[in-house]
């Protein structure tokens, strides 16, 4: 068991890319230091942020480019170092949308667990430049990945590999700040968006206890769905009437998994109770909606951000999952099906997430 | 010791009483109930909210009106109600910006000590129709006030009276959200603006043993007296090039006691470190500028607002400076010269509270 010293993936050469526009080639992967490890890929999920990066929609992206960080696979190679001598070989990892900090003991982030935060060396786990080798990062659309191995998390038994992929970057941006918001018995819930994001929104804040879970969406079609998964009420905000007066007050914290400059934020707002917090994830190019000073203080309530989790809040998240049995909605695909998939999730026809599956690579990654 | 039937006091009658266009009047109290308390004013603070009102600069104003809500005195009537007779004729008392709430057993919000955030029966204490009796407050620019005992708070023996007066207001103001949020050792607190509630958020900080207190005004002249409070560093955003970068990341906590729609606010945000806060409290009439998603995502910030405090705080707060010794900067200004010290307040000269004196209650006050 090891690594070629060649990796295949799915590269975008341009912004077409994002169109399906991707091609199966060899790329080299960084420089092995001894705190890395290499992973052959078993899973990996298509977020939207992969997309956006594709068509240089955050600004330029660094072509060619190789998606995806939401990955699941097994340990070929680990480094001589302790970070990556913590795995044996097989062991079934993850890796999410990080792939390095700075991991000094001077940065008050890393020391404090929120390497995603780290002001001096983020590095994604696609399109981030190492600072050491200037090599620019490739992901998971692929048959192995090389990474640190401080941000590879081991899987627990009781979650699959499918279920585990989403969860590396879709699932731990809407626990984390459901978590650290005080998502919980007693508390009422509202996830805005039933996307990727918002549907493990609804499943982690059912499976937290939540008092009462509300989906937010601009229409009812997806209601079924939501019920499903677990959530109490539905909102459609463009189809439902006076909906921001007849829900008024009545939750305590909102993960909003939608960016848009036409949100009804205030309406948002008004579904707050005193002290309730609204928190936004995702997509960060958009700006909010102006807002009112009042709508914050009448209520002493709060907007926030949250951006994934660091490697210690994903582990505790695998193993929460693993505890309640949070069970996402995905659909495998193969992995040489990368580009229709990507084609469909731009369509927004992913109920809820698809996941590209290494079928080639079954044998092997059973060990 | 009783109170007249008849109350007077400096009664604006159009919005041209913001210009110091007040009349010293008789004016009928609200009819005495069982849980109100009558207070002999010998004190009252001029909050920059007795203006607006004035003025009619939140919706019109319901006159004639006898605006301030920043009231020390003595108690000379209480009710039969339990909530009155907590108090002794003679106690030293004081009210800040409400007078009534629905204090019934199945509101969260008042079961909670939060009753500034009530939902249902929220009266200011001036300006303010009490459900039962349609009546309209009358504030404390006047000889006497009546209100409900709930909503006075004995002063300590340790706090005078005109240090008590726009504690009742303008310290709880800035007092809660500090506290609220973490302000104390280790914690790096910046406080923006320098008026009556920036000067106490400069106190309070510094009291709470905040680790770095750091005074944000736009000019550079109010240096001296913010360090003299207790600020450790002064930053002058329209004089200091690149203060935003210049101070980046380096503070938890902000609480801003300006409300602009030209504030730099994302200036602000980048001063905070990561999961750093900013707490807007005071004018609520103001749209805050447009932010990015991603300035509240990228560090998981979040932004807040807060309103006054409940009585149990307020009391917390009157404890925590006689404690501490907190002693606002105050300009006593005779009841008599109300009509000049509201011109002086809107010209901008308060250093940093005028507090109106009843001086002919004198030897009546101190029993």
């Amino acid at each position: 068991m090891t690594s070629p010293e060649t990796f295949h993936g799915w590269l975008g050469h341009d912004s077409t890319a994002a169109k399906g526009n991707l091609s199966w080639q060899p790329f080299t992967p960084k420089t092995f230091a001894e705190t890395d490890i290499d992973i052959k890929i078993s899973h990996c999920g298509i977020c939207g942020t992969d997309i956006h990066t594709l068509r240089s929609g955050w600004g330029p992206t660094h072509y060619p480019i190789c998606v995806g960080h939401e990955i699941v696979g097994h340990v070929v190679r680990a480094g001589s170092s302790a970070s990556a001598q913590k795995f044996s070989l097989g062991d079934r990892v993850g890796v999410g949308a990080q792939a390095a900090s700075c991991l000094k003991e001077d940065c008050d982030e890393c020391a404090r667990g929120m390497e995603q935060h780290c002001p001096k060396g983020f590095v994604g786990t696609y399109n981030g430049k190492y600072p050491d080798s200037g090599y620019w990062s490739m992901g998971g659309y692929a048959d192995y990945v090389r990474v640190p191995a401080h941000f590879a998390i081991k899987i627990p038994d009781g979650v699959k590999s499918e279920d585990a992929a989403p969860m590396m970057c879709g699932g731990i941006t809407v626990y984390a700040p459901l978590k650290n918001n005080g998502a919980g018995p007693g508390k009422r819930v509202g996830i805005v968006g039933l996307g990727g994001l918002g549907h493990f929104g609804v499943l982690f804040a059912k499976a937290m206890g939540c008092a009462k879970v509300v989906a937010i969406s601009r229409r009812r079609n997806k209601e079924e769905d939501a019920r499903a998964m677990g959530a109490d009420e539905y909102i459609a905000t463009s189809e439902d009437e006076k909906w921001e007066r007849k829900h008024s007050r009545t939750l305590d914290l909102i993960v909003s998994t939608v960016s848009s400059p036409d949100m009804p934020l205030s309406g948002y707002l008004r579904l707050l109770r005193t002290n309730g917090e609204f928190i936004q994830v995702g997509a960060p190019e958009d700006i909010l909606p102006a807002i009112s000073a009042f709508a914050l203080i009448a209520k002493g309530c709060k907007i926030g951000g949250s951006q994934i989790g660091g490697p210690k809040e994903i582990e505790e998240m695998l193993q929460f999952a693993a505890e309640k049995g949070v069970k996402p909605w995905v659909e495998q695909r193969p992995m040489k099906q990368a580009n229709p998939s990507v084609v469909d999730m731009e369509d927004g026809k992913a109920r809820y997430r698809y996941v590209l599956v290494n079928h080639d690579h079954d044998d092997h990654a059973k060990l």
